[in-house]
């Protein structure tokens, strides 16, 4: 198999520790970033924790858009749209976006508990009307705290993945049960990526009362509804 | 402690689970209605099932609403603004509002795995626009499934409490802490229900997909987070 995964805007906590974590897994990773460099920088941290043998390598956003067809966003809310219109002519057709942004209000200066209201319904939904035609948006990976996935332990989260596409769906469901301890859930269309998107808002003012690292399961489904490793 | 629970528009699935599960912890409950009738025939079937000992009567919406200071408010989202505007004479001053609404789209023949986009935020700020001043709203009980809370089994969901009187929240902590299973969690202000009553509509959507019965917990946060029995 010799899918890589590359994550666009991957040098932040988001995308290191699903980068670490899936670099763990064996998987062949690519981290992007506006600069060769600072993507360098954030392999060399990674091979570091996840062993010399990590198929990771670091290279610029389109670059790394280029030359897959599993791509993660893991940008703030407010380098999005300006990341998918300069990465527009680098998608390979029939490739699988991964939106993990959160609108939160402190994209333009509020509270990371708050959230923003997008046109679109929800970062998910902006993203899916600025890709080319043919390339499948998927949210997931919205709610897992960053600080639990840049460590060691087991993440205590399920990941809700929200797709139009049922096969793009399986392949992230997939994708999140590669991370131990999490549980992919197929969360249905992706309009509801409205819901999941805000729960990292709540789960960001329940860290900050509580001073925790919040996660969320999901009980009382059938075992055959969650995917995990 | 002759702490009396109102449960105004009680006799739907969610007020009978919450009346059911709490007269099963000692508690006294008034479950309220439109019609005394359907409050007694409600309390009949609560009765049967929480033992003849269950201290639980049933009375009109108004009288049950006079008679505590402790109301928790159960019905759906189309029903919610003109009943508490018929109850506006009736309330204590000082009492606590628990507003379990979710403004579901089905409320106006859309679907209830989507939400109504509410002009205060929440169905809880609407409630807490339209109670008599000195009466603190406290929004909670919003996920757990009605199915299950009207079982005999542990309830494996939380209930995220939302409300700007820590001394009201705090009330409803332990409410929720009487369910078996539950846990009660701060889920800081009011302003927090709007997450909380949409996280409803997530999990009914999932129940529909999955066949289910839905519930949440928040992983990650310190033991003094949660308040379980």
């Amino acid at each position: 198999m010799s899918r890589t995964i590359a994550i666009l805007g991957g040098t932040g906590p988001a995308g290191v520790g699903l980068a670490l974590r899936w670099a763990r897994a064996g998987e062949t990773v690519v981290v992007g970033s506006r600069s060769v460099e600072r993507a360098q920088e954030a392999v060399a941290k990674i091979r570091e924790r996840a062993g010399a043998g990590a198929k990771v390598t670091g290279e610029e956003n389109a670059a790394a858009c280029a030359g897959s067809d599993l791509l993660v966003l893991t940008v703030p809310f407010e380098g999005q749209a300006a990341l998918l219109k300069q990465l527009k002519p680098a998608f390979r057709p029939n490739s699988i976006l991964i939106d993990a942004t959160v609108p939160l209000a402190s994209s333009v200066g509020g509270r990371a508990s708050r959230m923003l209201g997008v046109w679109q319904g929800s970062a998910a939904q902006q993203a899916a009307e600025l890709v080319p035609k043919g390339v499948t948006v998927v949210g997931a990976f919205h709610n897992a705290s960053a600080d639990v996935m840049n460590g060691d332990d087991p993440v205590e989260c399920d990941v809700l993945v929200c797709s139009d596409d049922p096969e793009a769906t399986k392949v992230v469901m997939e994708l999140a049960a590669k991370i131990p301890g999490v549980r992919g859930i197929d969360a249905g269309k992706l309009e509801n990526a409205r819901i999941v998107e805000q729960i990292t808002a709540l789960l960001i003012g329940l860290n900050i009362r509580h001073k925790g690292h919040g996660g969320i399961r999901i009980t009382g489904l059938p075992e055959t509804s969650y995917r995990s490793s």
